[in-house]
């Protein structure tokens, strides 16, 4: 087999990928290793920004996204007790997120895809990369028992933290920079109407609490536990009930409850790795860098990624720009060390940290204050909310 | 002895408010344990906000520092060699800073007082409150040999963080919020032009250097130094040669060097007390917070305390408002919380911190990089530099 990008998983960094090369007419081939129904399974983010909203359309997938999705033009925090609304279009002269399930974007590329006649293999198990150091990387899998090659040109590692691509650069030639949070959440899904139009993050002694939704009938709501919690530990009665504690009460009396379709708990963890590309290899999204989800930015920076490397490949196919090659890196980490920025610092400001001392719990306290009473500091959250602009190449 | 308000130190902070209390027609008595140029010696900060400018003119006593002081419309920050000028005036719509030395700020208020006829006394040794939780304290001290007794309606405790006022207060009715940073600064005097029009901050990998000044030919610089450096250990030469390996090199290019007037290393601190008053004891000033001098707030947060001080006691004496007497501590320290956050902000994004991890130093660099180049983020730190607005007291 031959093509020009082998595209490396099927989340919606690698068909959101494969879409706009296809769009251009750059050849590519997904390869995923489970099936098309596990990647649609997987419970994830739902908060897309302008720029996630733009590259959709871009790649011709935007239709049912403006149709169903819901524009938000703010957001909600609360501490201790006090609410604060960050109004997202006026604080940033306009800008808005999309509520928009990650199911329903994987959901809307896949069927893209497929009436493209792009190639995607699922199952294709035992993926390994080869001489991605060299001008003629391959890739070799198995597919019904039998391996196959892959030829290419290039390789786009959208295969997530636990995904083959960062495993195949020698670890001598990466940095890592990591900082695990010492709690998680615990994650409810549920076919009950969201409390609240719009999302809202809550920070409560007891520890941080979200409201967010996937639609106007199903909301995600989530808990600050410490990772020793199981979620097979919490009914759904404790789950509400925990969770009404934690937000304000006037929010709390409006909450609608309801059976939970999913419950699990994730760590909360900051990671990138430098650089984030390899002789041929380019990785996309969590394949390079993981931001805790509060800030809502992990998909959407898997989008700038995706957009960043799309645009080079252009540069490459069309105009012969082979220079630009070895600018991914360094362009997509400058907004990918801004994310992670702004995801570390609302973590910090919104959740429970029991072994911070007084001074430290102080200075939470009055970032809070201060943010979310100044304008320039209302701007600042906003602004990175809704997510920076997107780098140019040249 | 018999007075209003007694006031225990003749500090910038002290003298400022028996004179505000002066011009009020309030009669008060202020105490000192040193002589007076004892205090003028003292080598402290220079750069007022504009709230503590307005307070010196309403006091009566700007109009040197309005002839002489330097109107700074900027200040500029440098991080590994990079250069960012924050524009104060641009991002404030209109508000400077005055750099005008706190030796200058004292000599001014001194002067006033003896023109007005205010009592102070210099060398009052072994100063005592008494029954500041009654509605008759009194203060005794030691002059000439002689225990003296000064009953007051009030005691403004203006004495520094070392003083008798905030010991006065039983511990357990104070909560202590503090913060030592692992490193001081070295700070050096001469009579030299400053390096640059306007003051510079500056990160580098050896450590942090700030170029401020007092006038246009007195200078004063200061390097981050481990707390185990002495200043003896430093020449003149060993000094400046450290200096211009931490400046931009444009910057040490163009720098004049000259004989020290003085050198000496100071703690960095952050430091909070809760509440502010006692009884009819309020402290003010470092007696009730000390911060990290990166910013440029200590003497400023003194001054608005004394601000709202004298508003609250010109309140009571004029229109009976008792009632406000209690609200002093929590309307000070709303200000002197934002005030300690900035502080802090500004320690923290601008010094090497040795011990931090991989991690901590990309968020600190990014953290550089976002606020430098976000007008948002410029003008969070431009409101904080030139001082967030003295609090109303209804």
């Amino acid at each position: 087999m031959q093509t020009r990008v082998a595209i490396i998983g099927a989340g919606p960094s690698g068909l959101l990928l494969g879409q706009l090369l296809q769009q251009a007419g750059i050849d590519n081939v997904v390869l995923e290793r489970q099936t098309g129904d596990y990647v649609l399974g997987r419970i994830r983010a739902g908060v897309l920004e302008q720029g996630t909203a733009d590259l959709m359309r871009e790649a011709g997938v935007g239709a049912r996204m403006d149709a169903e999705g819901l524009v938000h033009e703010g957001v909600e925090l609360a501490f201790h007790g006090r609410r604060d609304r960050i109004d997202l279009k006026a604080l940033t002269g306009g800008s808005t997120v999309i509520v928009y399930g990650q199911t329903e974007v994987t959901r809307d590329l896949m069927a893209a895809r497929e009436a493209s006649g792009g190639t995607t293999i699922y199952e294709a198990r035992n993926v390994q990369l080869h001489d991605v150091e060299s001008n003629t990387p391959y890739v070799t899998f198995e597919k019904n028992g039998e391996t196959v090659t892959l030829e290419c040109d290039f390789i786009a590692g959208c295969d997530g933290f636990h995904g083959v691509s960062r495993k195949t650069i020698p670890a001598d030639r990466l940095t890592q920079y990591e900082r695990l949070f010492p709690f998680g959440w615990l994650g409810l899904l549920s076919d009950t109407p969201p409390v609240s139009h719009e999302l809202i993050y809550a920070n409560h002694p007891r520890g941080f609490a979200l409201c967010s939704q996937r639609s106007t009938t199903r909301s995600r709501y989530y808990l600050q536990v410490p990772l020793t919690e199981k979620a097979e530990d919490w009914s759904d009665e404790r789950f509400w009930g925990e969770l009404k504690t934690r937000l304000p009460s006037d929010v709390a009396d409006t909450l609608v409850t309801g059976d939970s379709l999913e419950k699990s708990v994730a760590p909360l963890r900051s990671y990138v790795v430098e650089p984030m590309q390899y002789g041929r290899l380019f990785l996309v999204g969590d394949a390079a860098h993981i931001v805790p989800p509060t800030g809502a930015k992990g998909l959407n920076l898997a989008a700038s990624d995706v957009g960043t490397l799309y645009r080079i490949l252009r540069g490459v196919y069309e105009n012969g720009r082979i220079d630009w090659l070895e600018r991914y890196s360094s362009i997509a980490l400058r907004r990918v060390w801004k994310a992670v920025r702004f995801s570390w610092f609302m973590t910090n400001l919104l959740h429970e940290f029991p072994e911070r001392d007084g001074f430290d719990k102080q200075m939470q306290r009055i970032d809070y204050e201060y943010y979310t009473s100044s304008n320039a500091g209302l701007r600042t959250i906003a602004e990175n909310y809704v997510g920076l602009p997107h780098e140019a190449i040249e």
